[in-house]
């Protein structure tokens, strides 16, 4: 039987050490890390919880790429570059088929993002993940969603509303072939956080954040943050081929109000569209232009959000983003 | 009826910023966060659990304070000074008298410790806490564990036991006048990190940890990365009052054994003596001289560490610490 410490010894300890690697790692009361010169450290954390983030019986392997990768789209959205997280996890027991195959998926992820683990926490209790991760980044070179400015286009990075489509299958909302289900099943299990396309757009763009509770939520927070508005084209959202099959609500629903898409939404002025494209096409990840950042007066009796058709008619929009409060 | 958001915002979201605040707080996709020039970060995670941690039903104020306590001790136990924290916390419900008292008493505590609040997660869930630490500390002079040698003296901090004299107490195991039930479980409730004293030891002091589960386990932590043993008068063991009257083996066990200390044990040289009382001295905590650090070698069939009474007689021990995973 293994205890809470051989258990951390056995699957989340390692012994190899990149040239970037923290001063002190797991097994001290703290690690020991400092930001490369000339950066500061940039620090996210996410908790996920079994029945609300992930299925009861999820694949182990999945929900340990998961668990880091939603983590790290946060750095990728700030423009800065991995460097190191801390996995707190309670556990109903000890399950070691399980915890070999969450700590695979989960390192597999870290160690293609250069990303260390330098400490941690287990306990017994309802199965619960808490990651902090950790990257560096120039401060006057990080994405904050504080700097969108009026006249900046909006951008979205690959596509839109696949892990929804997937979730609306899985709860049979609507029906889906079996291999469009699997399709789409990856995006909702297996997300790519797009670390090099958010460091290559530092300095770039303007503002940006990774959609996780869905698009029409999550801008928003750019657009309170910047105090502007936007006009966004709901036709020139990006959608996967199976999603441009559906019928058009549900199209509508998955790319609007969706969540668990971590991609980018960022905002940057127009004389940089090349070089948004540029940083698009170096990375290999597409980026679409879908709509335009506008003056906002909060006195006025209007909605910070203009949703249009792609003849640019406005159309009323009553989806709204996911709250974890909600039920 | 408050959503994830305006709960982030009306309780854990605060305005006054300090001069050593971080570059960029809540709010963002990720916190901006340096350490202090010629310091590293120091970072340290812990997750507390209902039925685990703490009761169904726990005062919330005191949660709130223990929940970031726990934390700070393992800051203190490196010799670094407070910076920041993060906090991921699952609820089952939005309770506002709940969250009211919590975060009264987890921004009591961090203000005093100079903690600010740089980022978080909520979601629905069984309540659970989850809280990530950052100080900072001139790398050379952390208080790492792998620092103890042959020859030094064992210190610890402030008394051993109460709170395990209090859980001993509510469980019925042995019986607790109100009175002293009630002085024991303010050091369960309340625990105070040794902040200042961490720092004060750092570069005096050699290794350091801070005691969670329980003296007999948490030594062997400094021992296994020091490649030492260790020599402990269990008379000499540091106690309050109300436990200095309790039967011998219920002593034992609780200063031994107990747990939920959050009591500095640290190593220092012999010729320190006079500067580590003069830390304990300068932050009004007494410190006491438990034991020695000795040479162990790994290949002999001995145990690590020798207990003795106070004329130096060996005395057998089968105490052990806490592990989260034993029912």
């Amino acid at each position: 039987m293994l205890n809470e410490f051989s258990l951390i010894s056995r699957y989340f300890s390692r012994h190899e050490k990149s040239p970037d690697a923290a001063i002190l790692g797991v097994g001290d009361d703290c690690a020991l890390l400092a930001p490369r010169p000339g950066r500061v450290l940039a620090i996210s954390t996410d908790m996920l919880v079994e029945d609300r983030h992930f299925f009861a019986g999820a694949d182990a392997r999945a929900l340990g790429h998961k668990t880091l990768a939603v983590n790290l789209s946060d750095l990728a959205a700030m423009g800065a570059a991995a460097r190191a997280f801390t996995l707190a996890l309670a556990l109903p027991s000890i399950d070691e088929a399980w915890l070999e195959a969450f700590s695979d998926g989960l390192y597999a992820l870290a160690d293609r993002s250069g990303c260390e683990l330098i400490g941690g926490d287990t306990t017994k209790g309802p199965l619960t993940l808490c990651v902090t991760v950790f990257g560096d980044v120039e401060a006057t070179r990080a994405l904050r969603r504080d700097a969108a400015a009026p006249g900046d286009d909006i951008w979205i990075s690959g596509t839109l509303g696949d892990a929804r489509l997937a979730l609306g299958g899985l709860r049979e909302e609507w029906p889906l072939t079996p291999e469009d289900l699997a399709t789409a099943r990856r995006a909702m299990d297996w997300p790519e956080p797009r670390l090099a396309l958010g460091a290559a757009l530092a300095g770039v763009a303007h503002a940006a954040l990774d959609i996780s509770d869905g698009l029409a939520g999550d801008v928003l927070h750019i657009l309170e943050r910047s105090n502007a508005g936007a006009r966004i084209d709901l036709d020139a959202l990006p959608r996967s081929a199976i999603l441009a099959n559906q019928p058009a609500m549900i199209q509508r629903q998955c790319t609007v109000a969706g969540g668990d898409d971590y991609e980018l939404c960022f905002t940057a002025p127009v004389t940089a569209r090349d070089a948004v494209l540029a940083a698009g096409a170096s990375c290999r990840v597409p980026v679409t232009r879908v709509g335009t950042i506008t003056a906002f007066d909060t006195r006025a009796d209007e909605a910070r959000i203009v949703w249009t058709d792609g003849d640019g008619k406005p159309v009323p929009l009553a989806l709204r983003g996911f709250d974890h409060f909600d039920d």
